[in-house]
């Protein structure tokens, strides 16, 4: 029931960020719900692949489609409205991913899953739709923007949501906590900057 | 038996796309055929995969491969006598799109899905191993090209087919009528510009 | 058993590869895991979803998942001490290719299948995890670079795995001559240039 509904509101937000990417590369309507469809559905196509025996969620339940296309005929009448059309689809990013991380991670202890596979499943289902959004449209993927969490933020919220099962919570709990850790650390990121130290060819050296 | 035969056409069309593409970006012969695959089975691919209870269709049948390799051997040889391989391209591409979303939708009625998974499905194995092709070759993914009708067409092919359905026509007139609807309308676009409105981020203001 | 080892084998080095090219990417170590497991484990997922009745292996066996993490986090540590980046990649990545061509070809031969697809299934399981890493990484498919064998080696290290059982040696030993083939054309076009003619649009008429 919680799992369905955080597939929706996911879906919701990630179809709002591919109708985005679209206006940004100035498709017709239907080229909208195209963009719109693909990454609100990518991220938990592939968990639903990965896991044995489970239907993909949106041919269980085609109204997710039908809502992504909704999504995306908003956005096009509406967009134009929006001054930074691209930080508007960093934040509603930030939510969609943590969301999704939180529906993939939920899946997974559903299936029983170990908690390595749980964290894979959470990033997995959190980063996939946004990446393929950003490879189709032919975008540097945002899961690879330098200087900026994005995997780091999915992967600590997943963690968290296993780390709270242990402890004995309630799931619906652990997945609240899963969310709230992941969006804060992409939040944080996307607004003071904060950042895990990145690789640097020759760090000292050439100074 | 007519999806078979859809299937067959389809990966034969899109080979030789694939292998255009190849020869575009001047590989070897084992290149032109990994690209003809590639571009052969992505969309039907993604269909089997994501309908519960079928066999990926060329692996029930084999076939598809070789005749895709051998598309691929064709196009080695003769792509020197094309005058635009770009223009070529686009054609076959227009006719390997009508017979595909033909296809896609034909299976999705045979699982007896509804109506919104019917058209979606349609619509990804239509495009979806053009889409691999362009992505894999680093190009503009043709879907998303600017001002030409493309997943639309291939929207409203597979739209027709379900209203063909409901109107209890037999089925491969349905799916004559989606081919037919998809090829016309992309061709149309390609030859007379026929396209929807697009997005535009200041419509009239900024004049 | 054999298939196991392959399998670890071929996603510890590719997760190198995928390290190294989070490397220049210039991420942070949860990106260097990301690209890792990426590439370890893409090329056996596509095999495993595509052949009916088996388990994702990543999924029937954690430790991959743990294991291309231990890969990434080593060379986030020491990928500076490398003078050049891009040839170690381009080495390790032969060596993952061959161990990942006998992986993909060992599965299909135990499931049964025919030649054409024991043949397909070891060179998409080679390819498809470097692919998705260059795709993402928003780099030239190392596949499709000219002038050089890749595809072709794996083709002809799984034609040869096919004909070494069709003549009745043990498939380990077939398996162990398809790794041995498709490394050393591999090698041999990165040392000393072999490579099959490519396509040419104008081959003597221009000069």
């Amino acid at each position: 029931m919680i799992l369905t509904l955080l597939d929706y509101a996911s879906a919701f937000v990630f179809a709002l960020t591919g109708a985005l990417t679209a206006s940004r590369a100035q498709l017709d309507i239907v080229g909208f719900a195209f963009l719109a469809c693909l990454t609100a559905v990518g991220g938990g196509t592939l968990r639903d692949l990965l896991l044995e025996g489970r239907t993909v969620f949106w041919i269980a339940d085609p109204g997710i489609i039908i809502m992504a296309c909704g999504a995306a005929f908003v956005v096009f009448f509406t967009a134009h409205l929006v001054e930074s059309r691209l930080r508007l689809l960093l934040w509603l990013d930030s939510f969609a991913l943590a969301i999704a991380v939180a529906a993939g991670t939920g899946v997974a202890l559903l299936f029983a899953q170990p908690p390595v596979i749980v964290m894979f499943m959470g990033v997995a289902t959190g980063c996939f739709g946004g990446l393929m959004r950003d490879v189709v449209a032919n975008e540097m993927p945002i899961v690879l923007h330098q200087r900026k969490l994005y995997a780091t933020a999915a992967l600590a919220g997943s963690a968290t949501a296993v780390l709270l099962v242990r402890l004995d919570l309630p799931e619906n709990a652990a997945l609240a906590g899963c969310a709230l850790v992941t969006w804060v650390l992409r939040a944080g990121s996307l607004r003071f900057g904060w950042l895990l130290p990145v690789y640097r060819s020759c760090p000292k050296r050439e100074k």
